[in-house]
């Protein structure tokens, strides 16, 4: 089979399509034909070499695909062949074939695009736990997101907004703020002409936002535990600006304030399975009635992948970069 | 009635006998003649002029104390007249009257000295909701805390191992780390002679502890989440050691570990009302059954509620320290 390989750590030129044997699945796995494999920020760090793969992962980038169940592995169920499935993967979607974690699969429901279906799984699983789970959400409340149009940005909008939160968000242009309004977001504050610390005050009549979801991090962190309320959230999930923050602990104790942060990717098998069966009973419902769907920025062949790789670190994009395999078929 | 106030803010010196009205127990109070009260740090703090009391509090210091019901205020159970009692109290507590809210209230049970019911609603009631509500510890967890002989970290280390939590603790000396451990500590560390940090991870087998209760920030931020283990938790009640703290917030999301903290004192009635509720229901059959005692450390007059602030400050205390006012009559 084709497959996207790192040939070595570097920019987007150093993804070259290869010839690769197909993986066998292995017991609990699925075998998938790839449809669309999904391009996320994570791919990224892996490609530059400062994200590498947990042990066991295939060395290939790609952590989420839609496709068809080619092949189905020992202790996996044999009803599954056939069907049209998306997945949270463990590496190796950028490719025509993958193996995947039977229980990380969703079914793709008749009326959601298979590019769409592929775009789904990272932004999905990261913000469900992230702001559900581990941020507590609770409707009514106001959440701050950073990044607004990204993939993560357009999904913690949509996401928060069926689940009866009222989402800001920050992006770097005007243009960018009109687009998450568009996709959802009930405020979005520019960054670069606005401070947006002050802002989210004024907005929250002084009182601050209940949680913020921040991929930012370093000079942020403050920021951003100065515009959360008295008994607020901080959750990061990723440090784009730097990891080293400097806080003030005693604000952050007379304001109950509460601070964390996870990554996906080293979660157990197990782990991602609860968190499939979640998603799957509180949010596919709502992904098969039409009322969820991922914010779809361009496709990208599969060789081209260098080329989305670029626009994603560009800032270009809003919403979801997928790459085409197979395709709708 | 005899009551200790602050002449101005400043040293110990500053808290001077006053002759004072006694309070007039208002909707929802009792009036208390005061057998003992408890001396704790926020006292320190309110006296130096860096903690002025919340809108409405009584301005004369004291956090806690212990004594019998006088006078019950409208809307208050008439039968608590004439009961020993110890109360969390929003201030006043150095004073041979004190109105408090009856639900901030906690019988004496037979065999507990009133000079041990004085010092135990304070300590109690911040570790509580800082260890277990805020910190969610369960047992055969481990939980690291500072200052291991102080009143929070003698009350910390006690009941953290009623509920089964394996309790370490940093000390400045020896001989206090000797203390902790008779009091109950599973292990001490001299922090001026050990790296806590090294100790921690090595008594844990390299996997760091699930929960610090802090009372340093500044230059223990980081090292706190250093030796806490993975999605274990950090709470932060007092910054002796600076507000401000550089932390590595990429490890902390890595690691999915979670930093908060809090302050009592500015609480709502209702809120102390619930934690006092919490406490009795699940503490308090402890206390009534003789298995939960306070440290006590030594009782000084009223009158020299200087030298135990002295005392206090200069950290030569292990356990509670109280002030005798009515006494155990």
């Amino acid at each position: 089979m084709t497959a996207i390989a790192i040939s070595a750590p570097g920019g987007p030129e150093v993804l070259a399509a290869r010839d690769c044997a197909v993986p066998d699945p292995g017991e609990g796995e699925i075998l998938v034909r790839v449809a669309f494999a999904g391009v996320n920020r994570p791919d990224a760090l892996q490609r530059a070499g400062a994200y590498p793969p947990p042990p066991g992962a295939s060395p290939l980038p790609g952590l989420e695909m839609s496709g068809e169940v080619v092949a189905v592995g020992a202790g996996a169920p044999q009803d599954l062949l056939g069907t049209s499935v998306c997945a949270l993967t463990n590496g190796g979607a950028y490719a025509e074939y993958c193996a995947v974690d039977w229980r990380h699969c969703l079914p793709v429901p008749r009326g959601l695009a298979m590019a769409e279906a592929a775009a789904l799984p990272e932004t999905l699983f990261t913000v469900w736990h992230n702001v559900f789970q581990r941020g507590m959400a609770r409707d009514g409340e106001t959440m701050l997101v950073h990044g607004g149009t990204s993939g993560i940005g357009t999904m913690a909008v949509k996401l928060g907004k069926l689940f009866g939160l009222t989402v800001v968000v920050t992006c770097g242009t005007d243009a960018k703020c009109e687009a998450a309004r568009e996709i959802g977001a009930a405020q979005a504050i520019n960054y670069k002409t606005q401070d947006f610390v002050e802002v989210v005050r004024d907005l929250t009549d002084g009182k601050g936002v209940e949680l913020t979801l921040d991929m930012v991090a370093g000079s942020y962190t403050q920021r951003n535990l100065d515009c959360i309320a008295r008994d607020g959230r901080l959750v990061t999930i990723a440090t784009l600006g730097g990891r080293e923050a400097t806080i003030n602990v005693g604000k952050m104790m007379v304001m109950r304030q509460t601070m964390t942060g996870s990554t996906l990717r080293p979660r157990s098998a197990d782990f991602k399975a609860l968190l499939a069966q979640d998603i799957r009973e509180n949010v596919w419902p709502a992904v098969a009635e039409g009322d969820l769907r991922p914010a779809m920025d361009r496709t990208f062949a599969l060789r081209e992948a260098g080329s989305a790789h670029e626009r994603m670190e560009a800032g270009e994009h809003i919403g979801k970069i997928v790459l085409e395999v197979a395709g709708e078929g």
